[in-house]
């Protein structure tokens, strides 16, 4: 099994890349699309290179503005979890529908059969483009537009917490502390109150929890 | 209503964009994709300065081989339209996945609704991704990929022949002459003999046939 993975560097994709390693040969993708987040590409580098896979980043610049690539624009700060409802000035339109077609036309050039992306329980709640109705529609979209019809999208990680990624991460040995998540860095340091670092810090606290109390056990 | 057009700068797109500008603004967009075929890219321009329309011309690479792209690979010669089935060398894997996806987020950023392509008749019977198919999974994906919900991909040249669409160019008055179709062209000038420069001559030749019968009327 050849997979194209998309490689954010954030928690989730790095344990999603030890996942699909665990399948067989992975080619990672990250795309710069100026994001003011850049040093998550750094990270990306490093966890393809602990994981021993493939790496490419590629420029794709996207034409439309977000709190994400324009520094005018406010990054929303200090929400709770249960306040993360609504779509974000984060919000990139059909971001994800770019990523996933450059992945695809990749992936049938090199005759990789399926693409993973990390989206997770807390990205759906916000952006339309991680919600499961868009990869069900992604994935129609495939049969008919492609040569190789096989291809297809997938996203092991749409009904987890974070939590459970880092669970899972665990159990994998995945390069979660080489991982980055912060949407506003400063000197490529996290800023702690965006909502990526908000919930990252919840699940970390929740999966300590969790081990704590033996009710999982991270290398079983 | 304000559209985002496709255009390549051949016959096809020259028309479309005359068509969208009946009915209001136009923005159109040209893809550099190092298409072999790059003079297309200064017949975009010229129509687009013809027809007094704004007009990007944007860089995105395709990581995927064609014969379009690919100087090694040979493109196909002297087919007549009826042997024109199947998937040719010239199919580039995702490549209108990845130009509606581009065109779609410039869209939702200028608060465009509609994104018009020029597939026709004779692409939809060789390209997966020119297909009635395709078009209508696409539209259902943009229905769950955005903030808006109103965005669709129009395609009213999909029923069409080339000789439908000279004489509705001819109707519109759309600069046909400065429009350019070959797939390999030498010092810019038409090779004769691939796929797109024989459609468009038996187009041409069709189109004047029944305008000299009188069976049609450019401008009626």
């Amino acid at each position: 099994m050849k997979s194209v993975v998309l490689l954010s560097g954030g928690l989730d994709s790095c344990v999603m890349a030890a996942m699909a390693k665990e399948e067989g040969e992975v080619i990672a993708l990250s795309f710069d699309y100026q994001q003011r987040h850049r040093h998550e590409l750094d990270a990306a580098t490093l966890i393809a290179h602990h994981l021993n896979i493939q790496h490419q980043i590629v420029p794709l610049l996207i034409p439309s503005s977000s709190a994400l690539t324009d520094k005018s624009q406010t990054i929303v700060k200090n929400r709770l979890p249960e306040e993360m409802v609504g779509i974000p000035s984060t919000y990139v339109p059909a971001r994800n529908t770019l990523f996933l077609s450059y992945a695809v036309s990749f992936a049938e050039s090199l005759g990789a059969s399926q693409i993973m992306m990390g989206a997770n329980l807390h990205d759906r709640a916000c952006y339309p483009d991680c919600s499961p109705a868009f990869f069900t529609a992604f994935n129609a979209l495939l049969q008919v537009a492609l040569k190789d019809t096989s291809i297809n999208v997938k996203t092991p990680l749409i009904h987890l917490t974070k939590k459970e990624i880092i669970l899972e991460g665990l159990r994998l040995q995945a390069p979660i502390s080489l991982s980055f998540s912060c949407y506003d860095p400063h000197n490529n340091e996290s800023c702690g109150r965006c909502d990526a670092c908000v919930l990252r810090a919840q699940g970390f606290e929740e999966a300590y929890r969790s081990l704590r109390s033996g009710s999982e056990k991270p290398n079983s």
